[in-house]
């Protein structure tokens, strides 16, 4: 006769069944069977109970709803076992054995039948129960809940026939909450339960609790087949040929006096991630009394004191549990009458900065390996510890009190409380006053980055994940949300209006750059600490595995200094651009680019050369010992000036005065003269109009077309290398060259660069080992890549750019507009500029990397988009086979991790 | 002893030297003097000669400067053999023989040694020459010529010795021109030459010919390795060891008296192709004769009465030479004391239309094969017969009287004549007037497309190759010149200025789309004939031996049908949004843009669907039985809608009113309401506003964000379809979406598409066969384009804009500036917007093809970007296994050919 119902201790039959295989024990008896047999094995004290098998419930299915031959009797053999290990008895009053009865499939499926609790109770059983527990009430409470689970769960009687006399009689006693209904009360309700019981299922509550079983073990399997329980497996892609086990288990009673208890404990402090354990628990109560909040429970520790040898036991249990599930667990248990009891145990969840401790020490105790301890931390967590983030509690009041005023796109994290200043003047001005600033604009644009370097935090009405706003602020770690559309901005009446509510300049916002919400008034925050000891080893074991190198894109040393603290091991990009828009260099950037003779451009050029000279030498220091690949300038040239719209203003506002405000022939000519200069600038500005300038004049075509820019951004970088030479830093700089699209563009910068470096040498009299190379970030770069390495010492890869060339979209334009309508319909499952798109964008790369290294074989390879810190691309990058990744230097540490974790899982090492 | 001289009638000798290889007999004898060999074998009357191999040279070379043993004494036996067969004598007053002596290396070498002529004469010589022509001018001419060649060309000296001495002669005997100088003067002329070449060669004249023979091989040989001739090899790659041979061959004279003559005739008629002898002769005359034009040469067929025999001799040379060489020659002869003579014969230059002509006569008389025939003919010829061409005479008398205004981009071939208007709307007007007008704008934008219609030809100062302009022009057959970039077009003086010169509207011009140019005044065309008989039997050929199918890119019926008269098999492009800038339908579809309610939308929508489903019927209908692929719409929709530029000045205008201009409350309400209602458009069209437009909310992206035009367009199409598959017209539609770069846009176009074709076919009861597909024009489409085919039934390779994604260039911005630069600067080769970049675009091209044929084998796959009608992309589609390329229709001709020709290079078929 096969074996269709095991108990808890006969786990070894299952796996013999299952030729030892755990995942057909699991299979068999289901997950929650399975785990509680395990349990039990290891010494844990489980109730005693039993699992009827999947193979009964698909035999039952096939069978047109009959037991298969034997199961019957074999369950009822199992429910005789109980009683024996129990010494309860089903039915009797004196000493009644009550149990649970719940579904359980090989996989969790909450689209199945709930749990039916107190099987056992009927008119006798309840009276026995009252007595043992001494409380009456709890008991006709629990009959009540008895006949209304199996009403609606088992017999399938809408759940709002109960409820409708629950509420009759709160009506009828004059109270709110079902337990403020005497026994008395209860009594009445659950004759009335009976009598609806009666009336709906056309038959009378089953008072035997065997015949409580029975229908419940069919209902169980019946369940397999409801409708929620198969669209959930369709939607889960699980097979519906798995059928679903029954779980019979021992109800035990916290409640019966005062050596009985519940509890709740979690191994280690899941907050902070200590060795110690932490949880809470109330004697003499059920479970629902610890969640409900009713009665105020004690700390888990009061149980030394309290019940000492529980608590020991308890403890050991703990260990065990850890040791055994090799994780921090979250337990419930029950004292009944002296006894402990483990009801439950799961993997806790914890906060990212007890993840990292926990991981670190389990490692540390021999429970986990180092590998398994670096797949216990997800980089979301390690991107947590780098930012402030605002007080739980106090984040709930604020939501609770309706300060929650909008939601956007949350794109830098970390949270920041500050003033609201509508422009980056202010946010300065204010920031050197000492006052915590939130930088509040429509967009952002270049000219605004000084405001947005003083700010605490960034908040724009428009834009998408990759903004300027969004760009800029995940460059300086500052928290950011763009895109809060509900946000209506009045640069004109400095204000902004959210709905009904206006809210004034230098009023204090509260913004969260995890979940993108912004709040009205002060959240107090805390700041996780990066220094965390356990982080710290964690990324070094990090270290060990990752066969990527983690660079960082910085512009100024400062930054360097930050990516270095990370633990970057070079610089992949330093934007030289960016140091043009300062305050003192943009009026010599702007005389450069509108100059109309050679010298004078030449003059504007000769005057920045020492600034970037400088920058560069900063740079130099911070990084000694470490590469640095410096960018020639990249962005097309009206950036640096005002835009025609903007000068078509103001010559209006001009003309409008001449005519309103002039009454004198001075006045008149004063506006005259300006409308001649404002007319002359625009004409300018209109000649380097572009229709499409992502596409047009920039990047190499720039250091082309004005080749006295590359020739002295190259003289600034040798001559700030030569001199930290003399100080004794070691340099090892790398020119790239950006938008590359054909050799030639390659061959003719580096006849400049090779000339201008060889200059600058001689005049010192130094030599500087350098590498040349260039940025693929358009499609025809990569597809030439073969040809691209007969010059290129290195590629980075572009990847923002290069995912607009390849996917030919404008990222500016379409993050605020179809991009986003895409990822609503599904077309895109993912936003292509957050994590890169592997059929297309990658496919590209990889066809550049087999190219490219076809041509020289020692290519060095790497990315230095946005995407060098996005965990999935950073696998990606791994896999293709680049050496390195640079991002911003504050994503380093999640890029380490990322690094480490795809070897891993390339290894098969598993979490567990 | 090696043979290192070769007579004319050794050529057997050679080729068995040579192992019968002809290129190496070309090698040994220079391909000067293996050609010489050639004609006299073949029986020409070459005047005898011999050659002296490059083998000879190199020896020389080799040795220091001296002749290889043996050599000299060959040559001096060859010139032996010239005294016996001519029966002249060096250096025999009484008979003369003189020679000329050029060089004549592998490849003909313009960098080396000119010809030395007259060789042999000396001061007794001259006297002879004189008494046998009866001409002591002519002979004294002679004689100081050779002194002045010789000197400078074997001597090196300078030629400004000879020439001061020339003018002297001149001023002395006040004339102009040396043929004016008597025969006495140049006497003299002779004398100060001679004392000058002591003077400056440290030796006198060298009175003995065999001297001056030796002398002259030297000069040969060593002219090998001068400067201009290494310079050269360089430049053009060849082989610097290959040497050079010496050709010496017998002077003959055509002014020898009236049975001497000297003449040119081409064995074709060259202008048109006609099956005559064609040119001119002069009796009693030499060469330079004929070409100064002194002398009123006669047409060649007065010889035949002048001289029947030395005519039909001339006839007989000219069938056998053109049958030799398979070609048309241009053959250079003179007639010394009645004996005829061929000096040199070399295929003929020939007009576009004469060389359809000869190519299909010839092979119609089977001198050449129909293949070799379809190679004779280049495309850029086909391209001239389809449009008017400037009379040659009439445009040198246009150059030479200044008229020649500027010169721009030549984007649209033929000449065309009218008066200048300058926008579209007077452009309309004077048209239908009757008048004939060039359209002249700084650029074009979608709305002047009516003008451009209207006009003969378009001239803008602006633009590229690939602009508004040139693209419309192409489109229409218009002739056009774009970037004309010095013309200074004054829309409000309504004037253009070129230097000091001023044009107003409506004075007269002429423009050359062929070469770019701009003449002031008119300059009367001629049409060639597209229906030129030999041109379509041509084109017959080609179509039986190409194996890519010529489709035709047509908006309208008109254009159709054009297309079909010039072969077209199918519409490869209909691009339906140009329908949607007609007068009437541009209102509805602004209304539609910016309609705020969906109903308002689909109303507007309504309105336009009988326009679209009309447009489709006529193109189906001229179409029957062929394939139209009609296109969704494509561009962004602000380019249905004024600019932000163009509202901002109105609305600064209308301010400026309201100041200047009301006095009364009406009249401030007035401008009130305007300024309201054009800030609420300007507030729209600003929405709409994209940073770049290329990349941004256009195409299937449209589609998608209001699929209700998708719906509108697909249920125009089938109606159109239903309707005229009603009148018996075979309709193949294919509906294309365009822009697409991920699969899931197909599937999201397709399902409408489904829907509402099903709808339409039900409504009226007809099935109609039709296929999907999509535009390939994007990189992640190429790249993922396995995916695409998924659903995709055809592809559509758009190379303008895949050339500018791949490429990551803007045209409109690049074509006016750095692709310019880059051109001029040699970075780039080619245009990339003019011919498929294969390397780059080429490469994406062929993955996609590989890709989406691996889906599915039988994918459709063709070419609509402009590139389809350009020979050498149309050659790498057939490389890469398209199935068609779809081009202008003007531009259909020229793909047939191309097409042809491609196969035949792979077949390895020669022209010769």
């Amino acid at each position: 006769m096969k074996k269709w119902v095991y108990l808890f201790d006969e786990i070894k039959q299952a796996e013999e069944y299952c030729g030892g295989d755990w995942d057909k024990v699991r299979g068999l008896l289901g997950g929650k069977g399975a785990n509680l047999c395990d349990m039990n094995r290891i010494g844990v004290p489980v109730p005693p109970g039993f699992t009827v098998t999947t193979e009964a419930c698909n035999a039952y299915l096939q069978a047109d709803s009959h037991f298969v031959e034997g199961m019957w009797e074999q369950e009822l053999a199992a429910l005789s076992a109980l009683e024996q290990k129990t010494g309860k008895r089903f039915g009797d009053p004196s000493n009644p054995l009550l149990v649970s009865c719940r579904s359980g499939a090989k996989f969790s499926m909450p689209g199945m039948m709930d749990t039916v609790l107190d099987i056992g109770l009927n008119d006798q059983t309840v009276e026995g129960l009252a007595r043992l527990s001494g409380n009456e009430r709890f008991a006709y409470d629990s009959y009540r809940r008895l006949i209304q689970m199996f009403g609606s769960v088992v017999m399938g009687i809408p759940d709002e026939a109960f409820e409708s006399i629950l509420e009759e009689a709160r009506k009828a006693a004059n109270v709110t909450s079902d337990s403020d209904l005497s026994s008395s009360e209860l009594k009445k309700v659950v004759e009335k339960f009976k009598s609806t019981f009666k009336q709906r299922a056309w038959r009378e509550f089953p008072q035997d609790p065997i015949e409580q079983i029975r229908l419940a073990t069919e209902a169980v399997f019946k369940s397999w087949n409801g409708k929620r329980a198969i669209d959930y497996r369709n939607a889960e892609k699980i097979p519906h040929d798995l059928g679903t086990a029954v779980n019979i288990v021992t109800m035990v009673f916290g409640n019966m006096g005062n050596t009985s208890g519940t509890g709740v404990v979690t191994t280690r402090n899941i907050s902070t991630g200590e060795r110690e354990l932490e949880g809470d628990y109330l004697l003499n109560a059920q479970g629902e009394d610890v969640v409900a909040g009713i009665r105020m429970t004690k700390p888990i520790q009061q149980l030394k004191r309290e019940m000492p040898e529980t608590y020991s036991e308890l403890i050991n249990y703990a260990k065990k549990l850890e040791k055994h599930y090799k994780d921090v667990q979250d337990i419930e248990f029950t004292i009944e009458n002296g006894k402990l009891w483990l009801l439950q145990t799961r993997d806790a969840k914890r906060t990212a900065q007890a993840a990292v401790r926990i991981a670190v020490e389990l490692a540390e105790e021999w429970i986990i390996t180092k590998e398994q301890a670096l797949l216990r931390v997800s980089p979301e967590q390690i991107d947590f510890f780098l930012h402030p983030q605002f007080k739980t509690e106090e984040r709930k009041i604020a939501a609770s009190e309706g300060r929650l005023l909008a939601k956007g796109l949350n794109v830098s994290p970390g949270a920041a409380v500050g003033v609201i200043a509508f422009d980056a003047d202010l946010s300065v001005k204010w920031a050197e006053e000492g006052r915590s600033v939130i930088m509040v604009r429509p967009e952002t644009k270049p000219d605004d980055v000084h405001g947005m370097l003083a700010a605490k935090g960034i908040l724009t009405s428009r834009g998408g994940r990759t903004s300027h706003a969004a760009l800029v602020a995940r460059q300086f770690g500052k928290p950011a949300i763009v895109g809060a559309s509900d946000i209506d901005i009045d640069l004109v009446k400095r204000q902004m209006k959210v709905g009904d509510k206006v809210l004034l300049e230098g009023e204090t916002i509260s913004i969260d750059g995890n979940t993108g919400e912004v709040f009205e008034g002060s959240i107090p925050t805390v700041i996780p600490d990066i220094k965390d000891p356990y982080l710290i080893k964690l990324l070094s074991w990090a270290d060990e595995i990752r066969r990527l190198r983690v660079w960082a894109n910085a512009d100024y040393p400062v930054d360097a200094k930050r990516a270095r603290d990370n633990g970057a091991e070079g610089i992949g990009l330093c934007r030289t651009e960016h140091m043009f828009f300062e305050t003192e260099r943009l009026p010599l950037v702007q005389k450069m680019i509108l100059a109309e003779e050679e010298a004078i451009r030449q003059e504007a050029l000769n005057a920045l050369l020492p600034y970037q000279r400088e920058d560069f030498a900063g740079l130099f220091r911070v990084m000694n010992g470490l590469p640095v690949i410096i960018r020639l300038i990249d962005p097309p040239l009206h950036e640096f000036l005002p835009t025609i719209s903007q000068l078509q203003e103001e010559l209006s506002d001009l003309k409008i005065r001449l005519l309103r405000d002039s009454r004198t022939l001075s006045e008149v000519d004063k506006i005259l003269d300006q409308i001649n200069e404002k007319t002359t600038l625009l004409t300018q500005v209109e000649a380097l109009h572009e229709q499409n300038p992502m596409l047009g004049l920039r990047g190499v075509r720039l250091g082309i077309h004005i080749s006295a820019i590359t020739r002295m951004q190259v003289r600034a970088i040798f001559e700030a290398a030569c001199q930290v030479t003399k100080e004794g830093v070691v340099v090892l700089p790398e020119v790239m060259i950006p938008l590359t699209s054909h050799i030639n563009e390659l061959k003719y910068q580096l006849e400049i660069l090779e000339q201008e470096a060889k200059e600058v040498m001689q005049e010192r009299g130094i030599s500087i080992k350098y590498k040349f190379g260039t940025m693929i970030e358009i499609p025809r770069a990569a597809l030439t890549a073969d040809q691209l390495a007969e010059y290129a010492q290195f590629f980075s890869f572009g990847t923002n750019d290069l995912t607009q060339t390849t996917f030919g979209i404008s990222r500016d334009d379409a993050e605020k507009g179809f991009l986003i309508e895409y990822l609503e319909k599904g077309i895109l499952k993912e936003n292509p500029f957050g994590t890169i798109d592997e059929d297309g964008v990658g496919s590209i790369m990889k066809i550049a990397v087999e190219k490219g290294r076809k041509t020289r074989s020692d290519l060095e390879i790497g990315i230095c988009g946005e995407h060098g810190g996005d965990p999935k691309s950073v696998h990606f990058c791994h896999k293709i086979g680049l050496d390195y990744v640079s991002c911003s230097p504050f994503r380093v540490p999640i890029a380490r991790l990322s690094a480490a974790q795809i070897v891993l899982k390339e290894k098969g090492v598993k979490a567990k």
